[in-house]
């Protein structure tokens, strides 16, 4: 025999609708109201079936959240903020890892949709999908996190990314950096593009020429930067510093710095972009452009559930772009006079 | 109009049972086959609703995979590898993240469940836990990663922890320390209680006595690890060595140390467990017990997709217990002479 919603509320000598609150986590319902439900779920051997219950609501109240890379900090630290700011609202999470590929962001978006989740936050996706414009016009609920597509409406929440290069191009420049290599990864993705075009028009601006030989746009690999950063600290024309799009890289070029014997700050500065945790560790202490996670996170899940809730009296999209700090740590000094 | 797998065949002109195979993401699927298939679902514009399958099939291809703590990089790579390997077998991977709360695991279970995981992988329990037993006894497809419940039988793959720390130990004493602080963390998890065993036994091996004061046994929590190491670091009796049972605590023993200017190894060895990437970089190099992460995965979910598949002749319940290994890197070194 299969128990239902109403058994609870029979058992628990309450409304269905207050069972419905109390399974979907739903604040607003007295703790010994809550302590009754749970009474009875528990004298019943209730198990919520949230599958045979969406047939009716076609309400899951779960979440996809899709990231690049869950190895790196700067995503899993991101879904560490948003799970928590989601269970706060009542919604669970699932998390699909896509490793950068584009053919994965498919497949994950795919599985979400059939796993029937409320809504999707992306947070990483190429400048040129056009998947997701589909996906924004037929109404589906998506917000896209530290990520946007050109020339689409779709909602999104990211940095000034222009500006957070800028900022550590002048830092550097401001040190007395002159030969600034440049870790960039794949430009294919816009935030990464626009980091790209602040660095190049921040050497402009202070007078400096860019050498392609300095600057990767390969992919997100881990010992790809780091062959890159070993090979060029090994040549004649090394340069006194390096800025990484993230901070994961960054942590590569000083690993392959480490590996040289070559001493940071003193011989070497890096400057990173995402400011996770372990950057802000005394032992590391890595200079960086800070992404505002928390803000990120409490404004994408915000616009997500007004999304899913229909409780905007207006659809309007959003592209919030929130603005840029440079946390100068210990990586970075002036570079060395010879 | 709802469509079905039947229509899909039809257009595709292959049998219902291939194009179940392609929405499962089976292998064995030639890939002119896939592509017919693919084509047909394009064409229709069909999307496979998992929900309404499992109504069916009563398999979802989903597992669920309970974490820690997403945002120690112990747990987020140990998920990317869970993640590939599954994605390799056919099945998607739901992560939650308890943040070692015994309540939010309950509700994870309880969740993963109601949304139909076919089975669940556990890295993080009570040594006491009753739910995972209950769960076994019944059936229910269950396999503890890194983790495992006293007296019980459920399945799982752990390091042998005991034998881990005690090389841990070894190694101080070896380079002579003899006064070795030990951050452990939470006894009340059974690998963490074996890592306490292990330091216990290995300094009473080496005729050293165990002082309390010296013994962190306090919560996961990042800024307790620092303020409990940074005092420590301030006392007369300061520790010349730390051994922290993750690498994540060990990096807060030497944030610690770091802001207290104290130079690691110089005048403070630091030794952690897990080698999370991270502890490899040239610029960290922190010397830790190796937790094989990839052969814990591998091992896990071999066993927790054969119950799931009952493709074992026998039912039998496996505890995995694999051999440590000690890293040495630079942050060990002989204590300072005074």
């Amino acid at each position: 025999m299969r128990l239902t919603v109403h058994d609870i509320a029979r058992v628990a000598n309450v409304s269905q609708a207050t069972v419905s609150k109390v399974l979907n986590n739903y604040s607003g319902v007295k703790e010994s109201t809550r302590k009754k439900v749970t009474d009875a779920i528990e004298e019943l051997k209730f198990t919520p079936d949230s599958v045979a219950r969406s047939m009716v609501t076609n309400k899951t109240n779960t979440l996809g959240l899709i990231v690049g890379d869950i190895s790196n900090p700067f995503f899993a630290e991101s879904a560490k903020i948003i799970i928590g700011k989601a269970q706060e609202k009542g919604y669970d999470v699932i998390i699909s890892n896509t490793d950068h590929d584009d053919e994965n962001l498919e497949n994950a978006i795919q599985t979400l949709i059939s796993k029937r989740v409320d809504g999707i936050i992306i947070s990483s996706i190429s400048r040129s999908s056009m998947r997701i414009k589909k996906l924004h016009e037929n109404g589906f609920p998506i917000v896209l996190y530290n990520s946007r597509v050109e020339g689409d409406s779709s909602n999104s929440v990211v940095l000034d990314n222009y500006r957070g290069a800028v900022l550590a191009v002048d830092h550097l420049v401001g040190l007395g950096h002159q030969n600034i290599a440049f870790i960039a990864g794949p430009t294919k993705y816009l935030t990464t593009y626009e980091r790209y075009l602040g660095y190049r028009e921040a050497l402009e601006k202070h007078g400096l020429v860019l050498n392609t030989d300095h600057v990767y746009d390969g992919e997100y690999d881990y010992r790809k930067v780091y062959d890159f950063s070993y090979n060029l600290l090994s040549s004649p024309d090394r340069p006194t510093s390096f800025f990484a799009t993230s901070d994961q890289m960054a942590l590569a070029v000083m690993d392959a710095a480490a590996s040289r014997k070559i001493s940071i700050p003193q011989e070497l500065s890096v400057v990173g972009f995402d400011n996770m945790s372990i950057s802000a560790n005394a032992y590391i202490g890595l200079t960086t452009v800070s992404q505002q996670k928390e803000n990120m996170a409490e404004l994408a899940l915000k616009k997500l559930i007004s999304l899913i809730e229909k409780t905007e009296s207006d659809a309007l999209s959003i592209q919030l772009s929130l603005k840029p700090e440079l946390i100068v740590r210990k990586t970075t000094s002036a570079p060395n006079k010879k």
